[in-house]
């Protein structure tokens, strides 16, 4: 009844939070600045003084506020959205993080901070702000046009890149290092992990959901939603990625739920009462004396994330295919740095690898670009128009000619079709493989788990390996059959394509039999390093191969059939159509 | 990032608050007791083992539940309605509190508890559970029917007096004791609160929601309620009161906005989340060995919380005219304890003044009555059938006329519309008074600081005093004005009522200027006596109500604009059309 503390804590951050909103909306400027703003006042740094008393509590609505932001963020992100942004949102977003990463560690470097200050601040100049983008676009009424379309785009594929940048970072600041090695052992971790969660996720969650949707109750379906996307939460943060990736991710895997927009409009406002909290959080470690201190690295960073930005968006998309005004308008529109540099900040602070004033700073920054960015996207029309009548007539004529060109390169026709076939395959392939890593992997846990409780489960530990790496192999069957299957058709496809009507009963066969063989060998050989834990001895290993192969055969249908049913129930997610339910 | 523990708390809350509440959908039994389930298992008391870590935050969260339940109770509840469900309401909830305060007053007695457990006690017998009977009712589908209708009526009155209940046990916890004085000093204080509270409310609340909500933001309009409910509760809670009361109140001002649909779509997942934390919070508290040491007084009281419900909620109904199959179905309803009880008990707890073997008592006796509840519904049907053959015929003849001969007793027509408008004019009067009091009370606190921090204004006390009673009468004037000239009409209408014809002219005059004069001079006396901190020696009084009178004289007209204007601006909000905007 009477934590006073906590309940004045909350009552000064909504009224602040509230008024300072206001204003800002009255002179158009987005709602996250007045947030930060508000922080700024209630902070220890300014007059009248600190208003926040129990900031224990507060710190961790403010870390709900970043599990339901990128929560909402992954319900509005859509696997099959990602394929449709495609090439442009891909060279963009890619070409951006890569030369804001290197710009920020030069920066740093040159102002002789650490490595560590220096990765982060690249790390954290990367991302482009979402919420303030959208907010600009929505404000300027352009959310409909074409390069707003683009922008989106590469937003969506800016998020994972940095959920798994955010994953890197952690990896990196615990092991202290940046090798070549460890970055590749991370992302293939990170990406087998992704693709078995979602896999599974896509199978189990939505049904789970529809199965819930059935009492009408909303009251339950918001618990349901909120246990799921917690205990995800906890299982990432276990295997020690970030609870970003793990609200990211459960969000894009209830984004395929058929009660989408439900959740949608259950999980609205509770992501309203805590980003604001956490928007506020961010402008109480802001000490306005850094503005004054930093003022030379906040000038040159702010210079640098918008000419950046606007260059490196701006030639990506350019490089896809797109005329000159359009590249302009993305560029200028992504100038700018938001909520993922806070919670990159806010980890490099937890993880005590970066110095203090990177915080403030980086709140200055983003403050500043911010207030830009609606002026930023007016300019780029006149602007654009400007650079076209100065340009010399060589260039000019590059500029409007290279799109065209551009365009007669793509496959068109029969060829687009099957190499979309061929992509397809490949991608069905990597799945069924990841998933079977996950089998070994995953047994290689549960059996060392095992050993450690029981140790009188049998004394021979060879036998008991043999077990694990067995029962391992088995219910992978399904999957590499699958993969076999698959690997054969593309093996024919190609085979067709490629080799001339000359030799062909006998090359054709040797095309279609040995890829899909070698590939499967490969994987097996992966595996066999991969479950080192558990592997048993060769002699081991040959019987259990044998006994492998002789199930095949006799199980092929069965097996086929269950791994034809989980593909379908998995289509079936994924190709729902969520707009029924509105 | 980090907070595991915390993540793993919500993690585990939601997750199995989710499982245990679909089980108890699939049985047809209340969600709030799946919560409570949830919180069992959860609780230290029983294996596995303790699951919640950060409990100072969890707990913390808990009471945003409260906060947010009775925010949402206050939503629903209008003072419109309060006017409409009438006597019937009122006669049950009253007897209904009165018989079960008794009972558990002298059952805690009986089992030889302390004075102070015995009355929590009674109070958490008083108030039955609105969450458990909607639910019951909608699960049953007979929300529609009298009997129903008339329950939300009792439910509501019950919410009202539930929150006076609380204000008062707070304070007989703190003083000690109870005595009548002190409760009527408290009961005092607290309409006046409220009906201050409530007018400034109604003014500014429901203007500052439509300005605000004219930006077409949801996320604004969240954050301002927030901001407005939590600043209310901060206020609440500093002026002694608790901070249910608070949130209640400004839930009951916001319910006369005009985006209360809006507001109340944007709250519910916050309150779903919030109370579902609540819930489980008072599972926590529940040890199962209890049952068994406290198993004479849990059943002995389950027997008293349904025997008396049933009883003085049927007869409540019956006295105020309704038949015997509605009252017992009626009576039948109510016959359950729920969250008023849980807040109650937990107040005893944080105050210290109740043992620890009362909180897990009263969740039993929830738990066991929720169960009831619902066959208690089914069976009031064929009771009342029973009862109604088996009685003496006398007995059912007056059952069945009873409630004719009370419509007989009710004024009709003239005479009616002469008593509705007769108690209207008193309660505006009432209302200004109020009003009047509170200005006298709010610049005794005002001067008070003033004299406290700036001892340099006048040397003279007596003219500070002069000076700040004066200023306090100055902002009265249009208010004692608006009462004069109200209870001047009034005595005008009861004059012709009661005056007759023989000596019309002067006795006429006398009672239509005696009333209103003498109740203008009562209330200056009770404002001296009440402002007796601010009140200077009477030779000041005496010029100040002279140039009061003056005043009274040239500025009458502006006085009765200025107070006509805001009580039409009180009026339109009252009764601005709310389902326009669903």
């Amino acid at each position: 009844m009477h934590a006073i503390g906590f309940i004045q804590d909350l009552a000064v951050i909504m009224a602040i939070a509230g008024i300072v909103t206001i204003l800002c909306h009255r002179f158009k400027q987005p709602v996250v600045l007045g947030y930060i703003v508000a922080g700024v006042i209630l902070g220890p740094h300014t007059p009248p003084f600190q208003l926040v008393e129990d900031e224990h509590t507060i710190q961790i609505l403010a870390e709900l506020g970043v599990i339901f932001l990128l929560f909402s963020l992954g319900l509005e992100f859509s696997i099959k959205k990602l394929f449709r942004v495609g090439v442009t949102a891909l060279l963009a977003a890619a070409s951006e993080i890569a030369l804001m990463l290197w710009v920020g560690y030069e920066i740093g470097m040159f102002f002789g901070w650490s490595k560590m200050d220096s990765i982060f601040l690249g790390a954290m100049l990367a991302i482009s702000s979402t919420t303030i983008i959208v907010k600009a676009l929505d404000e300027l009424g352009m959310k409909r046009e074409k390069f707003a379309q683009l922008i989106f785009g590469i937003l969506i594929v800016e998020d994972i890149l940095a959920i798994g940048m955010i994953a890197l970072l952690s990896g990196i600041a615990t092991s202290g290092t940046v090798n070549t090695e460890d970055v590749f052992a991370t992302l293939g971790k990170l990406s087998l992990f992704m693709i078995v969660a979602l896999v599974l996720g896509f199978l189990i969650v939505p049904r789970l959901l529809t199965y819930v949707s059935r009492f009408k109750s909303k009251e339950m379906l918001l618990i349901t939603v909120l246990g799921l996307c917690f205990g995800f939460c906890l299982l990432v943060v276990k295997l020690e990625y970030s609870v970003a990736l793990g609200a990211f991710m459960i969000g894009a895997v209830m984004a395929e739920a058929r009660q989408l927009h439900m959740i949608e409009r259950l999980i609205e406002p509770i992501r309203d009462m805590f980003s604001a909290i956490f928007f506020v959080t961010v402008g109480l470690l802001f000490d306005p004396k850094v503005l004054s201190m930093y003022a030379m690295p906040i000038a040159v960073i702010t210079v640098a994330v918008i000419i950046g930005k606007v260059l490196s968006c701006g030639v990506g998309t350019f490089l896809a295919g797109h005329d000159g005004r359009t590249s302009l308008r993305t560029g200028m529109g992504m100038a700018q740095i938001g909520e993922f540099s806070f919670i990159i900040a806010a980890l490099g602070l937890t993880l005590k690898v970066t110095s203090e004033f990177l915080y403030p700073m980086v709140v200055a920054v983003s403050a500043i670009t911010t207030l830009l960015t609606p002026y930023l996207i007016k300019l780029a029309d006149p602007l654009s128009a400007r650079a076209a009548s100065a340009m010399p007539h060589g260039v000019s004529q590059f500029f409007s000619r290279y799109p065209a060109w551009l365009q007669t390169l793509q496959p068109q026709g029969d060829k687009a079709q099957m190499t979309s076939i061929v992509l397809r395959i490949l991608m069905q392939v990597m799945v069924n493989f990841a998933l079977v890593v996950a089998v070994f992997v995953a047994s290689g846990y549960v059996a060392s788990a095992i050993w450690r409780n029981w140790t009188i489960w049998g004394t021979d530990a060879d036998m008991q390996k043999a077990i694990a790496w067995g029962s391992a192999l088995f219910i992978s069957l399904p999957f590499l059959i699958a993969a076999y299957r698959k690997l054969k058709a593309l093996s024919m496809l190609l085979a067709e394509l490629w080799v001339t009507s000359a030799h062909q009963g006998k090359a054709r066969k040797l095309v279609s039999e040995i890829i899909p063989f070698a590939s499967i060998m490969a994987i097996l050989l992966i595996i066999a390093s991969l479950s080192i834990s558990i592997l048993p001895p060769l002699e081991y290993v040959a019987v259990i191969l044998i006994a492998a192969t002789v199930l095949t055969f006799i199980l092929w249908k069965p097996f086929v059939k269950v791994h034809a049913r989980l593909q379908i129930a998995l289509f079936e997610t994924l190709n729902e159509d969520k707009n029924a339910q509105h």
